[in-house]
């Protein structure tokens, strides 16, 4: 018999995707200059000169090197190559603790396998975990498939930072692990140093209490997508932490998949969390990472984001909605503005929206009332062009 | 807590890879020339030069519009070229019926993603799915992954094809499908026609004896690989099959990881199979196939197999082995030589083997006692150097 379970989740399209899908099938219609699709997280700025060069180089290799299998972790130069840059990139933070050596890390196809390789890895059927809501759908979705229940705790109404008091009411003895990402989809917001180590605080506390101690993912896929926020090292705050990283933001990469996941040699369990990964990605079909976007990480791994597109485009939506009446949560990092709605019901707030041709994101897919989240990753002309719409909307409900 | 599961599946690695890598090391000491491994089923042919021409075709494209995001079943471009590559090949095995449609593809990260996804597409924890022995053996990881009982049906002992009347034996009111894979890896055997018509009628029989149809999932990564032998299109001849691929032989490009799994149309359940796959690919973490690789795809999907290499190490090895008193099946596919051990236990025969740095895997890796498979996707060189050391280890045994 097929699987109820896997025919609901494909029946029942992630909503980003479904208002992706209407945007495009609508600008076939009415003309793309005459939508404004702020639904998907598909970096507007391509990706660096440098991908390309490393793939004519790759191609120019006898292809036997290039394209056969590699180890199931990642080839071992890649791997070198990545945790080396996080070394030099986070050691400051570490003090006298070692922050990534080659081993640790597990490449994996990008964030949506890191995520799932490790949760996979660190919870069993019948647990709990907990995610900061407004949180990316996805989560849910990956850890009910764990046989584990998603348990929403809401961020701070005001800040949209985590409120670790709640998280604390929130663990029981079931509580497997945490999923964080910051800079945060959908909000924008940057955990600030204190707000880690008050969640740490909480989480040492209380899986005392409970006999259990808890395990914190980390996502970082927008860690290099700031705008002059910190963004602290989470294995310096926190020894039960495991990082997950994707490419796709920071060298615009999305459709590759290339990622990985890292158990810091710092946390207390590493000796059998770095296995566990291997088999958990092993269970769930991920043989290896695409081989040549691991050639592409040696290469660039280095390379800069180009984040001045976002933050031209964010300083143009934020103003823009600012002067047509919008509340927002500033953002200090990602591509996305966590904006309020005109009413209580984000859905009918959408509807209205889309009238005018404008497609956010509506806050209940995020596990949050009342906002809508607009993606900025998109063209300076769309988001200029898109303001006498926003302004019209605005005025539907003066 | 740590999943031991996963741990398990982590901690002791695949019996192939654990191989290869003492290989490696083996080579590292004593010299590469000296070593003879025969365990992995990496490529030596090396990927076509349509392949090279391709990535720096798209490497020179807009970046954006090679790397973003593809839909989660594929490019449509890509999906229509495969789709219209398999209608030229099998329609006329399928008569009047339709062969395959874009929108019946669902592209993946390779093989492994291929099973993973259409097991848990078809199962349910509880289930029992049939593996013809002597099988690949991360099918009973993946399996089991399902929460199902990996249940082993032996091939046919003189002939390696499928004993339909065991299958039928063995299926019970929980079996949920069978895998098979033609050409046969670990044998080489190519299934004929008559023995996938008395399997599906096996199928068909029981199916309707325990009023739970079954499902076919034929795995076919070896499909290219054949030396003659004509390899029957399994939709045409069982209903209710679902096929998977990979280009990981056909074009050597095991790294990339590129595949699909095909819902035909003429499946009974093709309309809640397709969101079906759709679902379980989401749940396991697989956003999309690596994009340039579907690039790939659409430039490369009709390019031919460089089979000469294999038929030459193939009649190499056969010779040689024949020469030296050795028994093995004839491979009509695939790359894989399936040589009787010279003693009943096939690891005691492997460990002698070894002192002569003879690397085959033993077949109890495979579900099946007595035998070895030697992998001839390596250099002509090797094979023909190897040629003393098997024969002064058959010489061991006299």
């Amino acid at each position: 018999m097929i699987n109820e379970t896997m025919y609901g989740y494909g029946a029942s399209k992630s909503s980003i995707r479904e208002i992706a899908a209407y945007g495009a099938a609508r600008k076939a219609q009415i003309g793309a200059e005459n939508v404004f699709d702020f639904s998907l997280g598909n970096p507007s700025v391509p990706a660096p000169a440098e991908v390309a060069a490393s793939l004519k180089a790759s191609a120019e290799l006898p292809p036997a090197q290039v394209h056969g299998y590699t180890p199931a972790n990642g080839l071992p130069a890649c791997r070198e190559a990545v945790a080396a840059s996080l070394s030099r990139r986070f050691s400051a933070e570490m003090g006298e603790r070692p922050v990534a050596d080659a081993d640790d890390l597990y490449i994996t196809c990008g964030a949506a396998a890191s995520l799932t390789i490790t949760l996979h890895a660190v919870t069993n059927p019948g647990d709990e975990v907990i995610v900061i809501a407004p949180y990316f759908p996805e989560y849910r979705v990956w850890i009910e498939t764990c046989g584990c229940t998603c348990v929403e705790v809401m961020a701070d109404a005001s800040t949209f930072q985590i409120d670790a008091d709640a998280v604390a009411a929130a663990v029981t003895e079931r509580t497997a692990a945490v999923i964080i990402d910051s800079p945060n989809n959908p909000v924008g917001t940057v955990y600030t140093r204190e707000t880690l180590e008050k969640l740490a605080a909480a989480l040492e506390r209380r899986g005392q209490e409970t006999g259990h101690p808890i395990y914190l993912i980390s996502d970082e896929p927008y860690r290099e997508i700031t705008y002059g926020a910190e963004v602290p090292w989470v294995p310096a705050i926190y020894e039960r932490t495991i990082v997950c990283y994707s490419y796709s933001k920071s060298l615009s990469l999305p459709g590759e998949r290339i990622g990985w996941v890292l158990v810091p040699p710092t946390n207390p369990e590493h000796d059998r969390l770095v296995p566990t990964v291997a088999g958990a990605g092993r269970t769930l079909g991920f043989v290896c990472a695409p081989a040549i976007f691991q050639r592409v990480l040696i290469d660039c791994v280095d390379v800069p984001s180009d984040v001045d597109a976002y933050a031209r485009n964010r300083e143009a939506l934020t103003r823009g909605l600012a002067e047509a009446g919008y509340e927002y949560i500033e953002p200090a990092g990602a591509f996305y503005l966590w904006v309020k709605a005109l009413e209580l019901d984000a859905s009918a707030f959408f509807e209205r929206a889309k009238a005018h041709e404008l497609l956010p994101v509506p806050s209940d897919s995020f596990g949050c009332p009342g906002w809508v989240r607009v993606g900025y990753c998109v063209s300076y002309e769309t988001i200029v062009n898109s303001m006498p719409a926003w302004q019209a909307l605005a005025a539907e409900y003066k």
